[in-house]
C-alpha cells in the first residue's frame, strides 16, 4: 500500500510542552489525564512514575501535582493550592487565553457565550471563570433557543472549526448590539484540519490515529469523511483491519493533537507491509 | 394601473426628527444637505426659511445653525462652536452611535474599520472621530487589500445591508485575534429593504422613489432589482415615463428613508392614471 502523510498531523505544542512537563517532573500527580492518548500515558507512567488522580479530594497534601493540557476548573485549582499543592502548570497557553478571557468580559457585564462541549474538561476549565451565567453550545441550533443581552462576548473550545465559529458569530451580531469576538480557535487545529481536508480528496482510504476520546481526533475524522467515505480512526496500529485496503491504492494518515509520533510509526509501518 | 405599496417604505425615525427640528428653528442655517431630497429641502427653505450652508467659513458669527441628519466631521462641529454659532443637532441618534463608538475604540487601541462609503456625509462624520488610522471599505474585496491589526472594532454606515456586514464581520473574525462588532445598521433601513424585497417578487414593475444622491434609496432599487428587472428610480412623478408600464399589471412603489410623503402620494396618483 502506498502511502501519504498529511502536510501537517500530530503533536501541538501544548502537548509537546505538557508532555517535556511530566518527564521533568518524575514521581508526579496529574490532575485529571494529562493528554487524551491513553497510550502515551502509559508510557509516561511507566518511564516517569507520573501518575493520574481524577478525584482532587484523593491527592495527598502537599503533593506535587501536575495541571492537565486541557486546564481544570477554577474551584479545583483554589481547591488543591488551599491543600498546599506544589502545582506544576501545564494548561496549554492556548487555553490559559479563553480562561482569562471568559474571566475579565463576564466582570465588564457581556454575557459570555462559549462554541464548545459542556462535557470537555477544556469547556468545563474556562467556563468556571465566568462569574455570571454563561451560555455554552455546541452548534447554532443550540444557541437559537437561548436568550440573549445585548452585549455578549464569544469565546470558541480552542479546538472548533472555524466556519462553524463564523456561522455562531454572525448569529449573533443580527440580534446582539456589540458582540466582542475572541478567535481562541488553536492553529495546529486548523493546520491538521486543513492537511486533513486536502489529503482526503487525493487518496482512496483515510487512517486517523488518534484517542477516542480525543475530540480534534474525532474532528478530523469528520472532516476526512467528508471527501472519503473510507475513511478510519485507529488508536494504534492493532486495530487496522485488512478487509479496509482491499481494492485501494493510496492511504492518507493523519494523527490527532495528542497522538505520539512513535504510534503514528507503527501504522505508517504496518500499512505499508499491506 | 394596480398599485401595492411596500409593507415599510419612506421616512425613518431621524428624518422625520430632523424635518420637525428644521420647522421648530425657523430663519436658521443648516450645515449640509438636511436630508438627501432636494424637493423637501425646497419645501423646508420656502415655509420656514431654513437655508442650507455647505462651507462652515460662510456661516456668519453667532448665527443658529442646525446640524444635518447624517452628522458632520467633529473638526466642523468645533469651527462652528469657536465661531459662537448657537447649535441645534439634528444628527440622528442612530448615527451619533457610530461617532461616540469610532471614538472610544480607537482611544482604546482597536484599529477601526468602518463599512461605509468615504464620500457620504455620515461616513466622513463618523470617520473623524477615530483617534488613530481609521479603515474605511465599501466592500470585502476593498478589506482584502488593507493590513490588518490583531484588535478590530468594526462599524458600519446605518443604512448597509446586514448581510455584507456579516461578511466582513467573518473575514475580520478569520484573521484577527479580537474582532469587536459593532451592528450600527439601522432597523427602518432594514425593514425597508425587507419590505421592497418581498414586494419585488410579487409584482411586473418597481418604482424606488427617493433621491438619486441617496444611499439608502440607490440600494432599494438594486434590491427590487434582483427579482424585478423592471425597477425604476424616480425624484418625482414627472419622471415617470408611459413606456415603462406597457403590458405591466401590478406596480410596485417603495421609498427611500428621506422621501416625503407628499412626494410618494404624487407619484402613487400619477400611476394609477395610466
Amino acid at each position: 500500500m502506498e502511502i501519504k502523510m498529511a502536510k501537517d498531523y500530530g503533536f501541538c505544542f501544548g502537548v509537546k510542552r505538557a508532555i517535556q512537563i511530566a518527564e521533568k517532573n518524575q514521581n508526579s500527580l496529574i490532575f485529571g489525564s494529562l493528554i487524551h492518548n491513553a497510550k502515551e500515558i502509559n508510557r509516561l507512567e511507566k518511564n516517569f512514575n507520573v501518575k493520574i488522580e481524577e478525584d482532587p479530594k484523593k491527592i495527598p497534601k502537599n503533593k506535587s501535582v501536575i495541571i492537565r493540557t486541557h486546564g481544570i476548573p477554577k474551584q479545583d485549582l483554589e481547591y488543591l493550592k488551599n491543600k498546599g499543592a506544589k502545582i506544576t502548570d501545564a494548561t496549554c497557553p492556548y487555553v490559559i487565553k479563553p480562561q482569562q478571557i471568559v474571566e475579565s468580559m463576564s466582570k465588564e457585564g457581556y454575557q459570555i457565550v462559549l462554541f464548545g462541549d459542556i462535557n470537555h474538561p477544556e469547556v468545563k476549565g474556562v467556563i468556571s471563570y465566568a462569574t455570571n451565567q454563561a451560555l455554552v453550545i455546541n452548534s447554532l441550533e443550540e444557541l437559537q433557543e437561548k436568550k440573549l443581552q445585548r452585549k455578549v462576548a464569544l469565546v470558541s473550545q480552542t479546538t472548533k472549526q472555524t466556519p462553524k465559529l463564523l456561522q455562531i458569530a454572525s448569529y449573533l451580531v443580527e440580534r446582539c448590539t456589540e458582540v466582542r469576538i475572541f478567535n481562541t480557535i488553536c492553529n495546529a487545529t486548523s493546520y491538521n484540519q486543513k492537511a486533513a481536508l486536502d489529503l482526503s480528496k487525493e487518496v482512496d482510504i483515510m487512517i486517523v490515529v488518534g484517542g477516542k476520546t480525543s475530540s480534534n481526533t474525532k474532528q478530523l475524522l469528520s472532516i476526512a469523511k467528508q471527501h472519503c467515505e473510507d475513511s478510519y480512526l485507529v488508536e494504534d496500529e492493532n486495530e487496522l483491519e485488512l478487509a479496509w485496503f482491499k481494492d485501494k491504492k493510496l492511504c492518507g494518515i493523519t494523527a490527532g493533537a495528542s497522538t505520539p509520533d512513535w504510534i503514528i510509526e507503527n501504522v505508517k509501518q504496518k500499512i505499508s507491509t499491506i
